[in-house]
């Protein structure tokens, strides 16, 4: 029974929309019967080929519940337990996961401050150093997000660069892909070209943000760097028993265009909000937007009037900066409606 | 796309069948438009009542992905950085989770051996002490799974007793509940009956083993033996962003009698399964069948010949018994042809 | 046997010195014959009252064996499993225990940049927020240190103003007080008054670094900030089964004005040092001298033919900065000789 | 100053007794002047030689505080995240640890029943199983003690079948050694005979229980079996700063015979005290005598009495088991005025 107003829609989260059609008739399709549980079914056996087209030959895939849990299956995969891990001060794993990395899988994060949530060498050489220091929990990792939090891309040099010199410290790339669909909309690029050709060694490959009910995908891509993952998924509490559910959802994002038709949606949608309040006056859109994430300075008397409205998040408290996501499901009509009312709240003062 | 035939079952686990036709209804009646994610929707807030009406107005319900992260998230509450936990050597905790309590939640397990799964006063006496001993691990929490991992159900009285115990020692008492719905539909009482009104003060509700896509619920009874569960749940990995679909999935069960009427049937099926074999020359069932599950011993080259027909586990290779579970699907015909099948190979010696 | 020349002392830390004779002479006069291990002592109950008597009456003392293991002791005692815990980002807890905090504890640390090692409530303030955040680790204690790895000495008052602004956070003010000796000898007050009376709640007080062969002692001043102390102090390694040679120093050093003669001492020869090389063309000394380290910046080619000559510590590589650590057994004629070949060294370019 | 009866001796435990004489002379001699901290100190490299000169050319000795901290240091570094270790029931790991393994090192302990705390292939075999199970933590390690935790010792021929079988299992071996010079000395052959030629990989070396004020020595006997142990003492609050006295301590003890000659006397003590109970009516040696403990039944009131008189510990309150432990300082005196006690008390009823 359906209990909301399945016609109201926000610019909250991505993760406020709901299960894609296309997702949800997988689901049904593979509904029935028994199949073995624990990820030996048909359906997980398949989405091993659908990765490896996409990541090529080496790529194995391990579905898991939620983003928290990908990273922190990943993280401790490729890492000893004397780890340490580089990302930014705004990285999803530093600031969005209750202290999982740390609770959960004993990694002391190296947070590095950014102007646009984007690693780079100078940045990671920051604190990637004290190698062989026994004081110091030794850097293992970089771990970025594409795209990132900040809702900027990076490019396909850019983690090419920073790969490189990754390994040249002996250390191993992590990227985080909760939002991994809209960067390869954003760069008009292949998966594989901005991860596995890139040096990327694994990644959280994210689903729920992109029309499913549930799901994420550790995606190994060099084979060395993550021993042992079977084993960290099960005792991090992410493996699914009845996972050809999980395997069907990704089965239909990857096996066709759903994935990019989607994800390319969901920018086009922020692009368009970006251009209708780029002229408002008093509006000032802070960062680029190179996905799905729109980021701007109101008036807080104005975002309040608006959040009524609308849902989306306040930022920045301190500087009234807030955030506005789009999703798969966002209209046109959606977009025109809130850039209306924000040019109504913004002429009210 | 379908990529198996929905029409063989076995009698593996109750966690091969997939998901029942009105749970599936449920997920897609709470799809559409946007909700606010990680359980700030209708959905999870209705659940509350519905658990609310099960377990008595001061039960909280916090939805999670699995039986191992239900487990694992409760005792984290239910404890201290000092705790240990007394359990069966058969529990779940102890031997399916690859570690996880200790590994995620820094548990000890202190395993009691018992005949039929069950702990008794006497049996938790044997590792619940030391108190106030710096150098033990303080037994803070008695943990229990009902309907065992054996296929036997504790009687409501055997509860009372073990919680009035337990609470006495100044411990609390979990249940891990992934057959919750099996142990009520065998003794005939309400959840409560052997929960809250038997001293219980958290416990995992289990989801999918009673058809449920994914879900699991951690139930805290009594409000000062959890604090902070909300915290732990997300640190643990354990927190949907689209709790809705969680959450509709249980109304769609706990709603309605389709936990019990699921339950019912299930615990039907082994009760006919152990009838049909009862009296088959060389088969040994082993346990009281009080729950979904028959243990039973045959020869080796029986149980080789019948699994390339049948899908069930070999419970212990030392012994040769074996289990066969059934689940909400399983039909009175594959019942019938499962034990006509032991039968005849059974005959074939 | 004697492998060493113990007449060749340098400048690289306060823990490159050994033991006070004293202190020595403690641990002999506590020798012989048979006392209850781990704590059930004389020594270890005399100990109680030695630092009531420097703390106030609440105060109970836990030796242990090290600087990290008090620390990492103290915060656990001090948080539940889902904290985090505020402190500087040159904090020993933070850039020098390979992790213990996060990998032993569970704990995530919020580092803050501070110019001078201190936090101060504005500092606090960029990192003590998201309470009732579930995504958010929860700020739960404030960890500072006195004196700061970088020299400085927090004022009483600093103390007590950055406590007052914890505690109306809902925070517990932990204390690294690995020097905290020469802390008490900078500010001229006893302990309690930048302790106890300024409103910290627990602290590591340090012994090595002022002339002990090993220990600290977590001191918990708010006995409600702390609960099951013992069980952490023993699950953490950190429980000695002949704690009498511990407390035994400890009552040498507190018992006795020793700790801070040794501390003033130490103090006094940095604050000559400094005076020697403050006028040396060439040498930038770069911080506050307010305890026993004087940080300087001298051309790396020096620094080099220096360190052949006297022991020291490159603090940052990329700019030359030098520490230079007097210690209770730094003689004067150690620090004219060393100032001496400062001026040598920098003459000579 | 002395605060103790250092005339009072008893047979609670070996780590009732101080500082043998010459380790406290030898904490002497290494002190004064300036050592490099951390281990890099002359001490501690000549402590290398000392190691290898018992255990073999491949062996390298990290020394820690505690024996606490020597095993979970060990099996931290002998393992994987995934682990399990295989103990017995009776192992100090399990029972006298309050959970460290598990709470610091995320390690699940498979504790195996014994009569007589000793493992053997069979006793391995009912937990070293599931391998390449992922609901399985990974039983990587079986950890044995010598002497045991029962005052019984594995002969050599014992100990090298029992890790050719865990070697042909893929396992490692590791030896809480807390008392294994009492082993060395009960056994009549070199330590190197029931370790490193024995097939150990890896081991806790016990100084405190032989006379040393404190320490343990880790001891990597495999050189591949246990990667990154230097990270691994410092992340688990195991690192001495001033290491040399601990290094000191450790020279004294194995660079000279002083290590055979107070386990060698210890255990004399326990075989003379078995002698002059042997024949006294009532008092029931309990298990073979083959160390320096001596396990006997007493009638409770006379254990009472017994205790006023001398220290010792009840072992099991179920059956009055009692536990005498011998150690170095024990005199023939000590001993024969015990006996005459326990006679005297039997005969008072």
């Amino acid at each position: 029974m359906s209990r909301h107003d399945a016609s109201v829609r926000g610019f909250a989260s991505d993760n406020y929309s709901g299960v894609h059609p296309e997702v949800l008739a997988a689901i049904a399709a593979a509904n029935g019967g028994h199949q073995t549980s624990y990820g030996d079914d048909v359906y997980t056996e398949h989405l091993q080929e659908v990765f490896r087209q996409h990541f090529g030959a080496t790529a194995a895939a391990y579905p898991v519940f939620n983003g928290t849990g990908a990273n922190v299956v990943s993280l401790q995969a490729m890492t000893s337990r004397w780890a340490s891990v580089v990302c930014t001060s705004t990285a999803h794993i530093h600031v969005d996961e209750c202290g999982a990395p740390e609770k959960m899988g004993g990694l002391k994060l190296l947070a590095v401050r950014t102007p646009d949530g984007k690693l780079s060498p100078e940045l990671i050489d920051t604190e990637a150093r004290g190698f062989d220091d026994v004081h110091r929990a030794q850097p293992q990792v970089v771990s970025i997000t594409q795209t990132t939090e900040l809702g900027t891309a990076y490019s396909v040099d850019e983690i090419a660069v920073l790969c490189e010199h990754a390994h040249g410290l002996g250390m191993r790339v992590h990227l985080d892909g909760a939002r991994i669909a809209n960067a390869a909309a954003s760069l008009g690029v292949p998966l594989r070209a901005f991860t596995t050709d890139a040096g990327v060694d694994g990644l959280s490959f994210g689903g729920t943000k992109n029309g499913l009910l549930l799901g994420e995908v550790v995606v190994v891509l060099n084979p060395d760097a993550a021993p042992g993952v079977e084993y960290v998924r099960k005792s991090s509490m992410q493996l699914a028993s009845k996972m050809r559910f999980t395997s069907a959802q990704f089965d239909a994002l990857l096996g066709t265009d759903l994935w990019l038709r989607s994800a390319t949606h969901a920018n086009a949608m922020a692009t368009r909000l970006e251009a209708a309040v780029h002229d408002v006056p008093g509006v000032r859109v802070q960062r680029p937007v190179q996905a799905n994430a729109v980021f701007a300075v109101l008036p807080k008397a104005v975002t309040a009037r608006l959040q009524k409205r609308f849902k989306f998040y306040t930022w920045d408290e301190a500087t009234g900066e807030v955030r506005w996501m789009t999703t798969f499901d966002t209209t046109e009509d959606d977009v025109d409606a809130f850039a209306a009312a924000i040019s109504e709240e913004m002429a009210a003062g």
